[in-house]
């Protein structure tokens, strides 16, 4: 059984780098913070008899061997990094379960069959460094080092920059063929209501819902707001201003809201930020989600098509730019029975399809991989008011060390 | 007769400082350009036997003496600073127009009745630190010299610390009754289209509409855009947009559109700026204008009533903050005829409101004041594409000194 009070410490201890007055977190992707959290995560894995492997995306792997060293090891992982008004819990809960599970074993002088590997995945949540899962996805084979290495922040600076400024741009290649896992377990929190609403604890994770980032530029004419006639305008905020209401519009009624589309606009800036000058320039993020593939890209087409008629006849041009792609997937059927099993073992029987993408998106790509949801309070997340209980934190926890020690019996 | 190739040449000189690649100029108000182009303003100045005052506020009196100096100089005045992505007209052609007055009388040897100043307004825009005709508000006592001072700029250097930097913080006090003028007269180009759909070259401007500046502050609530499910939303952004299409239809609608109410939303950022994070603030700036008091003020309460509705039915809230009012005057009849006068020589009748804020607002809060249009091409202005020909620029000039000099007779 896993330890729940020493879960719960191993989240304050964690937290005590990046955390906010409002009782949240800011700890953006290699900031100052997060190099100091990754020095904590190192030196508690060392503790347990870890050797550390970090890769050229400062993905860390604290390894502990097994009977069968020749196998690689059977990977529990998440992410440290967090939102800018982000909680104590998406990714962290990953973490520190899944070095639960490695002090379980260890205090209990476990000899696993396969090596166990508790990792760390850089810049899952895309916040400093779009897109999300950006440094899983490298190792995946989704993207390249370069590509990963040369994402920058706003403020201009590059991951790769940021890596080796915090010391953790390592030496081992980000890949799966030079630096394999056999399976890839992780514990998150749902960050939805689905769980809250039904009062279960937790989730077994049988997939993760399609998803596509897009970026909006929609330019108009800067002009002078006190003198230029209403209609003589080209104004670009007016026109993102239709663009987000006709978003919104798409995913919320019809057949599309029923079959669960979503769509989001939550990154906007104007140009040139004077307050009398008309908008010539406006940017945007567009987040549209949906269980199938083919829901994105009608939401994708309906938005292509109403942006093209609101720029036409408003005198704008709009540019939409597909950035990220990540395609609906299933979770590998041995995996998802292993915590299936385990999560029964608790009375706990729900399933649940991701409607967030996670690491484990990246780490199914090339080996067997399943997740667990804990609940969260009223499915608040990327939020301070991010909760999930002692309680449930332990039930997330115990059924990653039974379902990992079923596949590693498997 | 004032000389309309120096003219030229003059604006040509000026706009080496802070010219962009595409024709426009960014001459934001105290940077390292608009020092270069204030040195040589009184490069310029003094080569015609002006004395310089530089006030508390880097207001620029360039004064020549008169027959009679005891009395305060009569003042001919704009601005050098820009928009962001501004011309090269707006204000600049005021300031050169003046000083081509001054070297047209001083080449002929005219001692004047009064002292004459050619002034330059210090960071008339706003663009850098809101609100617009800070400097010349301060002079006419409508701000606190210590208001003035400590106004921020969005990385938060204060304009103070700008002036002090670029070295015009003066000893002058800026004030009118420190720092008198008789009277003050400007030039600056319409920034509106009617001079240009009449075909006429300049206009006698009797006046300023009336124009309120806003804060709007929408907050909602920060989640996950994957996971969230389209009701379970406070999306600031979404409010936000529907008060930008709210706050449009007012001003196109109806009797506010027919008397020519104007209402612009130009400035948004969201926070937290995550692509993945719903917007959980949203900051904007709002510019409403009309003829009349009585219609900006309409405006405005259309705007807090439906504001208020839309925050009330998606669970956010708004604040609406009017930090700056500047009310509709009509100029000096004394002046304005000196204006009428000098522009009927030429040939020209045509009489306007003014549309955009400028120094004379201000000015004419203590002397009299009179204002000259200049035709600009499509109405087009805070743009690089800014236009005005030479010809309607001597025109300009022309008027100016013919109204300058009969208002020194008189
Ligand atoms: N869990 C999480 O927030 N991941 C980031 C990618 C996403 O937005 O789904
Ligand atoms: N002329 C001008 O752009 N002045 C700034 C104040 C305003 O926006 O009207």
């Amino acid at each position: 059984s896993i330890d729940a009070e020493r879960t719960m410490s191993m989240i304050e201890a964690s937290c005590a780098w990046g955390s906010t007055p409002d009782g949240g977190m800011n700890r953006l992707s290699c900031n100052d913070d997060d190099r100091k959290v990754r020095d904590w995560f190192v030196d508690e894995a060392k503790k347990c008899g870890c050797e550390i492997k970090v890769d050229q995306m400062g993905n860390i792997f604290a390894i502990r061997p097994g009977q069968n060293n020749n196998l690689p090891p059977i990977g529990l992982g998440s992410h440290l990094d967090t939102q800018p008004t982000g909680g104590r819990y998406d990714g962290i809960l990953g973490v520190i379960s899944a070095l639960e599970v490695l002090k379980t074993i260890h205090a209990n002088n476990v000899t696993t069959y396969a090596p166990l590997a508790v990792v760390n995945w850089t810049n899952e949540e895309g916040a400093r460094f779009p897109p999300a899962m950006l440094c899983s996805g490298v190792w995946g084979g989704e993207f390249s080092v370069d590509y990963g290495h040369s994402r920058t922040d706003p403020g201009g600076k590059s991951l790769g920059q940021e890596l080796e400024r915090i010391g953790y741009k390592g030496d081992v290649p980000c890949s799966y063929d030079a630096n394999p896992l056999l399976a890839h377990f992780e514990v998150h929190i749902e960050q939805g209501p689905i769980l809250d609403v039904a009062k279960e604890a937790i989730a077994v994770v049988t997939g993760v819902q399609s998803m596509c980032w897009y970026h909006i530029d929609v330019a108009g004419r800067e002009a002078h707001t006190g003198t230029t006639p209403m209609d003589r305008r080209s104004d670009a905020l007016l026109g993102a201003a239709k663009i987000i209401i006709e978003t919104n519009r798409f995913v919320t009624e019809g057949e599309l809201a029923a079959r669960g589309a979503r769509a989001t606009i939550a990154v906007i800036n104007s140009l040139p930020q004077s307050i009398n000058t008309i908008a010539g320039k406006v940017k945007m993020g567009l987040d549209i989600r949906a269980p199938a593939d083919a829901d994105t890209a009608k939401v994708e087409e309906l938005c292509r098509n109403s942006f093209q008629k609101i720029a036409e006849e408003a005198g704008l041009t709009v540019a939409v730019d597909r950035f990220w792609t990540s395609p609906a997937l299933h979770f590998d059927p041995t995996m998802v029975n292993c915590v299936r099993e385990s999560a029964k073992s608790l009375g706990c029987a729900m399933e649940l399809v991701s409607g967030a993408g996670h690491d484990s998106v990246y780490a199914s790509r090339k080996v067997p991989t399943a997740m667990i949801f804990v609940r969260c309070r009223d499915g608040i997340s990327h939020n301070p008011a991010e909760y999930s209980s002692p309680e449930d934190c332990a039930a997330g926890a115990q059924t990653l060390l039974g379902a990992y020690l079923r596949y590693d019996d498997y």
